[in-house]
């Protein structure tokens, strides 16, 4: 929420919703840079440091941010006309672990909320925030405030949790690069997963997880919709997140193209070939704290071969640097060799489980167009591809056209 | 506290007191400004309301400053190498009643901080506010953090609560009247509540009557003093306010001289002197929750009386309204007149209860200067007039003089 004519704007909005016969739960965000200004002034307080109690502190400070808002939307309700109460993480409660600026929700009390539901209200519940089992304030970190309406909306077994956003919907792929791309109505949750963790900034993973995990149908919509749009209408508009597969009658095979220039290749060459070297590379990686995406070791060819895979580019360096030093002299390996400039292009589709020969229509419009795969990786409703970065535009477009993206009748519910 | 760089003044202040061997609770008020823009984004959102629930979401909104202050202070602290958490109200908890806006503390769980102490940690504890038996959070109003902070005081028994303000103690009158004020070093509990209450704005009242409930010593000393001054010399500064009499053994007569502009004085003329006037005319006032302070009913005479008092000027014209319209008429008195061009002089001084003609001193000092005294009150520790506004400073002046309050002998402890 930005200024307090946008907070206006969101309590209309939610009157409206009200006046419709729902009971709303609203889970609001800090104000627009809220969250960065306090999380500024700690910084200069105190620039490293990384110790349990700096971040529980931390939490103590950002958590005021979902407090504030909260606060003032209920006061914002209630110059509405509408009876309204706001809750801070600690007062539902919202129970979680003791991960401070990282928690993760263990559980939600639903009395407190659905009493005064019962009584009429519109009730706020802070986003973000939680208060673990010693009475410390707790913060869920990046997307939390999402994550927190998605849990809030598991707990009340809401109808459907509606996530305003900067962006109307889902798009089969990113409007920027292919203008034709489509707003999905629906897309099915591993969809929506694969997709989010793709680069498609619309949700963080983490709330979409939790909505798989309970089952809470999402929508996701635009914040920038005028609050005074007929309800049916903002009622049908977004993408709506689905659990049901059956209600996706006319299947599309492709759902959309998702694409992600974050990630790096590094190859191990001449690795010899013997049990254990996945993990004596990867092991090496993973104490390092670095994460690991695509994997590939290729066929083993007089006793050697190559192990290839993908890191996020910030731990790139960081990656050719440890392997140089620790694993290729311990391997007895040939050399490291890197690649920044790539990017991994995915077809992601629910309906690829049940149709066949949809990767080699992939690879076969690329090498079409004379783009060289350097490397695949797939999974039952994803197929994803390492291309060099210069043609990732090429790709996504010719992709979102072939598998008929752009049509209307293909990709709607 | 004002920027990060006074919150890590504040800190070294804090660490130079907990490194000389104190355990150290500290109750921080909101960043300078902060509650006045928060309340402001409240008004903007609601110009005109008064509910109970418009006041809840006004302390849960006012609330988030103190708490974003002290984790602050507390990351400040762990820079500067101590240990520290800190706790909002209700994790205290610090009990109120339920008037928001204007809760009042009933009790104080000094368990978890003294666990704190215990383990050598500074406690940082969030002024102003509260949890009611609802666990819903509630501020104490104007001059809570004071109120707070001797609040936690009484509560931790501490030997003494240091009160940094912007002022660096209380003086014997008002230095910007009289160059020649000078600091008390200690002034009792009763004549600081008569000196609070007669517009000298170094303590709120309310704070001072929590001090003086529980008997915390209080000191009032200077925010301003640079953090790395000498600790005993820093120990003695300011002014402390003692419970102890037997402490001051030369025991000034008169220690201070306050004076109030913000009065007006209003009186009711020709009333029939019958059982209740008083009652009827100030019952009315009170009705109009308008404050009464010098009361005056002069002698009757031919059955008659005159019958005065003093309100704030901000009550003068609605008080003259209202007596004019209900009153008057129905006394059956003559008429009403008012006089907002006013002052309160008034000698303040434990040693007055054993000091007789200390008052008649006072009135002759003023009258060898052709002041005219329009209203008297005494109370134990206190004497009162109310003169012309235009001889404020002139009466200020002269009786600092004539009580010798310019000589360091008179009012040191």
């Amino acid at each position: 929420m930005g200024s307090t004519e946008r907070i206006r704007n969101v309590a209309k909005r939610v009157a409206k919703w009200a006046r419709a016969g729902h009971q709303m739960v609203v889970v609001p965000s800090a104000m627009s840079g809220e969250t960065n200004r306090l999380l500024g002034l700690a910084k200069d307080l105190a620039p490293s440091r990384a110790s349990s109690a700096y971040h529980r502190e931390l939490d103590m400070l950002a958590a005021t941010g979902e407090q504030a808002s909260s606060a003032l939307l209920a006061i914002a309700l209630q110059a509405e006309g509408m009876e309204s109460v706001s809750y801070a993480g600690w007062q539902v409660p919202i129970r979680t672990d003791s991960a401070y600026t990282k928690a993760r929700i263990e559980s939600i009390d639903d009395q407190r909320v659905r009493s005064d539901l019962a009584a009429g209200k519109v009730v706020i519940v802070t986003g973000f925030q939680g208060i673990d089992e010693h009475g410390h304030i707790t913060t869920l970190g990046r997307g939390g405030s999402d994550t927190s309406a998605v849990a809030v909306a598991a707990a009340m077994k809401a109808s459907e949790c509606l996530i305003y956003t900067d962006v109307d919907g889902v798009y089969t792929t990113d409007p920027r690069v292919v203008p034709e791309a489509r707003r999905l109505h629906t897309v099915s949750f591993e969809e929506m997963l694969e997709m989010a963790s793709l680069g498609s900034k619309v949700l963080q993973i983490r709330s979409v997880e939790f909505a798989g995990k309970y089952k809470v149908p999402l929508r996701v919509l635009s914040s920038f919709t005028p609050w005074d749009i007929d309800i049916e209408e903002e009622a049908r508009s977004g993408t709506l997140i689905t659990f049901e597969e059956d209600e996706k009658m006319e299947q599309a095979v492709v759902s959309g193209i998702a694409f992600n220039r974050d990630e790096a290749k590094i190859s191990v060459l001449g690795v010899p070939d013997k049990p254990g070297i996945a993990y004596q590379i990867l092991g090496a990686v993973a104490d390092a704290n670095i994460e690991v995406d695509v994997i590939i070791q290729n066929l083993s060819k007089d006793g050697k071969t190559d192990f290839s895979f993908t890191v996020n580019r910030n731990d790139f360096a960081r990656t050719v640097d440890l392997l140089k030093e620790k694993v290729v002299p311990a391997l007895g390996a040939q050399e490291v060799v890197g690649d920044a400039k790539i990017c991994k292009v995915s077809i992601v589709g629910i309906g690829m489980r049940s149709h066949v020969g949809v990767a080699a229509r992939m690879f076969r419009v690329l090498s079409e167009e004379g783009i060289n795969i350097q490397m695949i990786s797939t999974s039952e409703i994803k197929t994803s591809v390492v291309i060099d970065e210069k043609y990732v535009e090429l790709a996504v477009r010719t992709l979102h056209k072939a598998f008929e993206l752009d049509q209307p009748a293909a990709a709607a519910a």
